[in-house]
């Protein structure tokens, strides 16, 4: 089952690292993408915002390293609750682009 | 600037085959994921829906054969409109897998 998302983007917003009651290091922040696509042969703007999510030992390491920066994320796309549908892109690789 | 969604779903909802004043025809869907991921070490159950959108000769191709259908789409994400800012996949390759 493919779910997977590669996104250039810049960090608008970086939240301070929180641990999970089971121990493991979250970092959330929120990315924002702008770049030009071809869609049905014509070119066009693409925009988007989009919440992201880093657990385990890399959100220790990229903790107060990501704000501002542009970056290259890779990960796959969940909702963020059973009552909340928006997606939230769960970051696996982070490559710093810019910044 | 890379923005890139590959993703297994179920079409849960097709709507009807329209023309934009432009004369591109659009097909837009309704995808369901549902899959198990690894995240900082831990499998998980992954689940979301996203709207989707078809452009093109691609539309009128695939219109009224997607209800129901499993497939393997790929496309870029963007913002629906200006004030909302939930995302949508614009599609630009399917696959059938099932169904």
């Amino acid at each position: 089952m493919q779910n997977r998302l590669l996104l250039t983007a810049t960090v608008e917003r970086e939240e301070a690292l929180r641990v999970t009651p089971a121990g493991v290091p979250v970092l959330e922040v929120w990315l924002r993408h702008q770049s030009r696509q071809t869609e049905a042969g014509i070119e066009r703007d693409v925009a988007c915002e989009i919440q992201a999510v880093i657990a385990g030992e890399k959100a220790r390491q990229l903790s107060g390293r990501l704000s501002g920066c542009q970056i290259e994320a890779q990960g796959f796309v969940c909702q963020r609750s059973l009552r909340n549908a928006r997606l939230v892109l769960h970051i696996e690789h982070v490559e710093f682009v810019k910044g």
